[in-house]
């Protein structure tokens, strides 16, 4: 039998997702319950290229559910120097190991992978495509903050043309009941067609003014706008400046909002927002640790693969 | 009392190869017997040139035994670049830990390591030099899915000039009773005079051509043709295709034929021979994961080394 | 409440170093009855420098009190290369684990992270400034095996006036009761005169002549003579024999003088000196593994913090 991957946000249907957030708050609200839930299994964490708060979070993730953990952090500590393929490492590599979470800069690398890996394959980031366990994070930090994954207008701000966690995150998002969607961005970076294709019109407006909705919002997520998307640097500088959040122009806010961000910043956040009670960013990255702790043990558990 | 080592095949006798394989195979059988049988005992890898399978081999094989494992992926991240010397690296890390499993790119550099240390040492690969727990597991896979080690045609084809694999195979495998080799390389390749001269002569054959002989074997043993063994990229090329396995060529091989490989492989095998029964070179990967847990047991348990 | 830290050697007591000691010696003695002792625990080695010595230390010694350990052992596998800040990088860990031991190449770097750290922080090294946790194996060495910090004649020989081992050292020796220093340098690589400053004018002694007090010394501290710290490579060829240590100088020496060194060295310990039975600089770089395990008990025990 083929084991279970999460590759793109879609492999896991809503009630897989909810039932997911339901096991990872179980962990946050008794975390010693589950230090011995993975005991003996083990984890490789394939980084084809680095990112050390993902890799960190898998390790820690299944350190925490005592598990072990074997890998690499990049790929030249990898036998790919000696000219060995995605595939083999990973048919060689799910022989030893009980689950793997991988990342690679192409796109597709994951799903090659899941195609030849005897042991259930996780998407830790493929280039610029899928990078699903963000996506449970994001859902599990308001689920957990706010108590529901319904009702809620969600701003989305910066990036929304590239950023890949947004496009998972509002297509998940849009599965639950009464979700309004404030898409703000310059036109540059809009989000793409396809997304808003899969929503209601009724669900969702656009802006280029985060000062002007921002009453209006429960939850403001900010995007990195990442230098490396433009060929002209000196519209880079001049659109950077446009979202760059701070505490006077939180003064607008609803006093619940939750301020996100998938991280890392880069200048879109102002160092005098960290104090803000409504800033959870670096809660979220938390959050993401019990998130992939959750998604860890339903991969490794049999009953829920069969 | 100096403490075991395995630096080179020849450290092991054959009742004491023969002693690992068993313990092997009774692993295999029942794995979770063992999942605490080095526990609280610490493994460190000091790879001073990148190998991720043979690392992450020894890795999983300790972790799947209880222990722990530190140590290094390459030798940027050593103290190397500081000047340090192999000798004071080995002393100090040896203080640390029970075992030490080291990669060096320098023949004889398990050796100096193993003079200088407080702990076991294993060589997982020095240069050119000796590759042991390699020759381990290819031993362990042939004994598991043949049942013995002894009354086999082995043909070794490809690379049988450099490859350190191969020579330390065929001085094992020469100590089991009835045991015919064909040596299957191109005139420039061929077995060195130093390994047939420890043979009977009536024991092997030499030739340049797979096909005629694949009717005989019980195992076909291909390895890598590696480009930096050529200055000449022309000869590299032809030389390359010559020991080219596929499909077709498999017809003529007895059904229970096993068809081996070191791995990394570089275009000798055929994607197409992956989903042959015959092809075990990823089960080989696992065997060699096995093999190394009985090692680690054997140097670590004080009844066996003293 | 802020937690505990070990930036700089003065963050502790002497009460409190004494209380380390005494821990260490206890684990010396009975290792495994601390084998359990951080169980659950989760220790991050960030090294945004490589030192395999430092790291590997921190991780067996976790891994000896039961705990596990995440990490990276060079800024290239890690986040900074996306532009992530120092500070955001330990804000998202500190989520993660439960202790921090950070290196980093520029002063100040440990101290910063202690600001924006959730949980405690180790100053594993921070450019050429501290590095307090050689200082606690250094006192450990010799609180083991002389039975006490008083009553001794301490030689610090070669580069006095960067090795931030020394003045550290130095500074809390001066402590315990009639402790003596001979201070053995060339002129250009003196005692600091704010580590002189701090001790009594009688409790120290200054020479360019490590023959003509071998006698005297209780214990002589070796250090390496830096090439980095020299901009005229010809004075530092001609200092670098100076205080070049070899077993003939050695006749002088009294039995049971300890002869210590940070490592790595760099010419100034002869090969012959290794087998005398009065070098301990291995052994103490075991000793460094058991301190650091005491702290590691001290940092994680709410008792202790509170």
């Amino acid at each position: 039998m083929k084991s279970r991957n999460l590759i793109q946000p879609e492999d896991f249907s809503i009630e897989e997702i909810n039932q997911l957030l339901e096991l990872a708050q179980k962990i946050i609200d008794n975390p010693s319950k589950y230090s011995l839930a993975c005991e003996g299994k083990l984890l490789a964490t394939l980084f084809f290229e680095p990112s050390t708060r993902t890799r960190l979070s898998f390790e820690s993730a299944m350190f925490r559910l005592g598990g072990k953990v074997v890998g690499f952090s990049d790929s030249n500590s990898s036998s790919t120097t000696k000219g060995e393929s995605l595939e083999d490492t990973v048919r060689t590599v799910s022989n030893y190991v009980d689950l793997i979470a991988i990342r690679h800069p192409k796109e597709g690398g994951a799903s090659i992978a899941s195609d030849y890996s005897e042991a259930p394959v996780i998407n830790a980031g493929d280039g610029g495509n899928q990078h699903p366990t963000q996506t449970l994070a994001d859902l599990l930090t308001i689920k957990s903050l706010k108590g529901s994954l319904d009702n809620h207008t969600v701003g989305l701000c910066g990036d929304l043309k590239y950023g890949r966690t947004v496009h998972s995150l509002v297509k998940t998002l849009s599965k639950y009941k009464n979700i309004k969607f404030i898409f703000i961005s310059p036109d540059e970076l809009k989000m793409p067609e396809y997304v808003k294709d899969a929503l209601d019109d009724s669900s969702y407006i656009e802006t280029d003014n985060l000062e002007n909705v921002m009453g209006d919002l429960d939850i403001l997520y900010m995007t990195r706008v990442q230098s490396e998307r433009f060929s002209d640097m000196d519209e880079y500088e001049r659109l950077k400046g446009c979202y760059h959040l701070n505490k006077e122009k939180l003064k607008a806010a609803k006093d619940d909002m939750l301020i996100m961000h998938p991280l890392p910043r880069n200048g879109e956040l102002d160092a005098d927002v960290d104090s803000d009670k409504r800033a959870v960013y670096f809660k979220q990255t938390k959050f993401g640790m019990y998130a992939r702790m959750a998604l860890i043990m339903m991969l490794l558990d049999d009953e829920i693969n069969e």
